[in-house]
């Protein structure tokens, strides 16, 4: 069942001797399709100049060297010399930066092998362990044997990721002192809206200090929210459905097959709710939570409550006492009254003591007061009892789904009472999360990573900078796959933090006017009643299914009509 | 991405109008080998008299009409004469009961091909919710578009199953009441060890009534603890493992990636540690608690928690904060200390008042007082606050991966004051259980279903009764799998209830001297410290692994050297 891996040489601490499936080896040895125009001589063709998302005059204060450069694209070359030369060699970085998501190692591997294939006699450093490995200079030099018992795997364990951010001079200048130790030409940072930030912020202060070393970022969150027209999709994202939605079918085939349960799942995705959109357009859930709705019709945990309940009434008179509930792990972010309750609790806890008779209770407003009392009882514990280090309420911490469970049980006895629910409701809690951030990346995700690892190696090997690897039509089949760089810079807005101008890439949140929420909200009123479920069934490599894009893509793209 | 099945008829209710995803598609007309036995004309020939498990003058006394009768095995025949004749058609009705095991629909789909390829014009019946629909006459009679949209799909939804139980007199004569009003020659009994040794019954009671229908049993149960020599394996259990293992060995790249976490993983299946066995042989975990072994050693809670904590403090010296333990879910029904506290709680809880200063706790033995105190605040609430409608402590709700959790932190938290630790330690808690009860069948327990309801289909035509579908030789390909009928008698023992002897099919528990144990036992030594951590992947359909039969099964049937 199980084939030992080939040593992969002394340096490959992680993975030597371990003994991989059949699945895992036969991944290994998949061989990865790329864009035609990776394929062959190309010319790296430059766009007119850019400007920013937002605020452009800061922009440009903040990025005096970068500011306005060209984003670029790839085209077969007209003529051989339009290619980077193939003597011309490279030194390169490449760093994981933040949590996992499945293809981190295709990234490195498309890298590594469009060094060797069209820069021969490169060299590429693997930091180790996010971008502390670059301050400190903790590194790994990769070689084939090294990098070839990652390739089509999940996790990050090849170089390992961090989530410590280079922000100050000091640290800066310890980025500075690696890159001009390893005389490096180039540094590839994959990670989410922060990391690529600060890959920008990096390749600027390199620009301006006259060193050689060129940044180029991956887009790579499995929340998907970093994304826009030439990036269309941070990686992960599919793989990490996918196994969310296998989950998910499963459990509404139990459902419906036992009928007697409501299963409330939280799903992973904090900052935007893509996770459960997705998830939700692959299964047919009778009810899924969008965070960015709530946010936007200003819902209160109440409505929300309520919302849940009337379908599970309704439902009812139908018959069914079971159903499947989506929940985004962000939700309570979402909901204006919950964040003021914190604030006041926050403000509470840090200079009273909580009493066991609940006199602490009367400094809430009367409004937040009134939140708490509706809270179940081990929510409110979780308020008060789960604290970070600076003292506050843990929010991720809190599990949103067994208070909705609490809370909508309430009700059902509330409307019990009054004879207008005469079913029976028995809650089943689960949260889907760190199930999916290290699964073996689907044919979707290894090929999509491998083409942006290799894109970020040429845009390295054209002398690029400051921009973001992006690879498009991502719908089509994988030679038709666009390949450029993206100005990040041109992502770019500006956030007031402290008195100062901070740059950020902003967030891509649901848009509830984008094509994936509007086919969500015109199906899910007949999903709430009807049972629709749909079981997608485990990811698969070979066969049927096996190369299926996932359904936000598939919308944004309008390649589907919805 | 997904496509509408054709409408399987009115009857079809559960499933008509779904839309499938392109895999469930694929599976629904996936064909289904036969063992070859099965495929040509067979002869069933009978071994000697059998005797039963144990007490078989008890059993003889239980069961006068079917005691000692022969098991039958299937022989391709010598003589056309020596197969059921194809004139002769039935009319059997099935039933699923108890919990959901994947390839519940296939067994279904070879009892109702049997009959069609073998006994044209034979009608299958299927009672609906399990044994309550036998004796409330609820039933749909299968048709070939209603029994399609389910073939090789997961889930019992085709037409659910049910907990009742056949037990009383009036019961008994409410199932004959049934199988004489549909003129039943057979009816297939899916289910667990309890819902067989039902079966029994039920055949002896038709048996003694001079009632024609036969019965025949199916054994089902994704706990594996439904075996022995003639029947290798209970069906569901190898799916279901292997959808644990994915999300274990994506849990494990996880941990090994960010290096910050000990998961702890809560499997479902109490009765017996079958499942955690199985994973922990598919995955390869630093630890895996079995409980017979906690049992046989009579192990306290302390025991447990300081075998675990010793593997971490050992794996912190090496540098290693973070693994990933497996807990069998019936974990704390091994612990003999456990169920005494229990016991007491039920008796003090039941006649007195659980005061806040805790003066009731004195009424406890000093031994399970001190237990209580051991256990963490949250363990000690839900074993006095969960309370089933009897009164008595919910052991199934007691979430033990987070009691071990909070147990192991206050240990290490000891030590390290101590000067004996100094890792870092963060708990993350999983249960993995309803998503593995439902998904699409593996190709093993596709053709091992299809193969039992084929078999059970061939017993009936051939006037058995009292028999267990039996598919052997299940580590070679299909076509060399040996089919017979068990006697059910065979299997039984007696155990002494309110008074009288009650027939049993023993559990079959984890075998401490078995092959899977002892390899298990082998190796673990070895997985706690060192990270030889595998990663299965899910399960796929075609391609490498797609053909892959469980460690437990090759480890029994000596297909590989322990």
């Amino acid at each position: 069942m199980a084939t030992a891996v080939a040593n992969g040489g002394a340096a490959a601490t992680t993975r030597v001797m371990s003994v991989y499936s059949e699945v895992q080896t036969s991944r290994l040895n998949h061989n990865l399709p790329l864009p035609s125009v990776l394929r062959g001589p190309f010319a790296l063709l430059d766009g007119p100049p850019s400007s920013a998302a937002g605020n452009p005059a800061e922009i440009a204060n903040l990025f005096p060297h970068l500011f306005a450069q060209p984003s670029a694209n790839l085209a077969p070359a007209t003529s051989p010399s339009a290619t980077p030369t193939p003597t011309h060699s490279l030194k390169v970085g490449v760093v994981l930066s933040g949590g996992q998501a499945p293809g981190g190692h295709n990234v490195i591997s498309g890298i590594f092998d469009y060094l060797q294939d069209k820069a021969p006699g490169s060299t590429v450093y693997g930091f180790k362990g996010g971008p502390a490995g670059i301050m400190k200079c903790k590194y790994v030099q990769l070689t084939p044997d090294f990098v070839y018992p990652f390739r089509n795997q999940g996790g990050f364990d090849m170089i390992c990721s961090g989530r410590d951010k280079i922000e100050t001079p000091q640290q800066f200048k310890e980025a500075e002192d690696t890159a001009v130790k390893l005389d490096l030409d180039g540094l590839v940072v994959i990670g989410g809206d922060d990391s690529n930030t600060n890959a920008c912020l990096l390749a600027e202060y390199f620009r301006s200090k006259n060193i050689k070393t060129r940044v180029i970022g991956c887009p790579k969150t499995i929340d998907g929210d970093l994304k826009c027209k030439e990036v269309p999709a941070s990686f992960g994202f599919d793989t990490a459905c996918k196994i969310y939605s296998e989950m998910i079918g499963n459990v509404m085939v139990d459902a419906r097959s036992t009928g007697k349960y409501y299963h409330f799942v939280r799903l992973m995705g904090r900052a935007a709710s893509h996770i459960t959109l997705e998830c939700a357009l692959q299964t047919h859930p009778n009810i899924a939570i969008i965070g960015e709705e709530v946010a936007a019709k200003k819902q209160t945990l109440k409505n929300v409550t309520d919302y849940i309940t009337d379908i599970i009434c309704k439902r009812a008179e139908l018959g069914y006492n079971y159903g499947v509930i989506l929940i985004p792990e962000g939700l309570i972010d979402f909901i204006p009254e919950v964040q003021t309750l914190i604030a006041e609790l926050n403000e509470i806890l840090a200079h009273d003591v909580v009493d066991e008779a609940g006199v602490w209770k009367q400094k809430l407003q009367p409004q937040c007061q009134q939140l708490f009392e509706f809270l179940p009882q081990a929510i409110q514990e979780q308020l008060l009892l789960e604290r970070d280090p600076h003292g506050n309420v843990q929010v991720a911490k809190i599990e949103t789904e067994k208070m909705l469970i609490s809370m909508v049980e309430t009700e059902l006895e509330k409307r019990k009472a009054e004879g207008k629910y005469a079913g029976h409701f028995k809650g089943q809690s689960h949260f889907f999360g760190y199930e999916g951030r290290c699964g073996m990346p689907t044919n979707f995700d290894a090929n999509y990573c491998y083409a942006l690892g290799y894109a970020a190696g040429a845009l390295l090997h054209c002398g690029k900078t400051g921009l973001i690897s992006s690879v498009g039509n991502l719908c089509a089949p994988v030679e038709e796959w666009t390949v450029g760089g993206t100005a990040l810079t041109s992502l770019m807005d500006v956030e007031r933090r402290h008195g100062k101008f901070k740059p950020v890439i902003k967030k891509a949140m649901v848009e509830l006017d984008g094509a994936p929420f509007k086919k969500f909200a015109s199906m899910r009123d007949e999903w709430a009643i009807k049972n629709r479920y749909i079981s997608p069934g485990p990811i698969q490599f070979m066969g049927p299914g096996a190369n299926d894009v996932n359904h936000t893509l598939l919308l944004e793209l309008g390649a589907v009509q919805a």
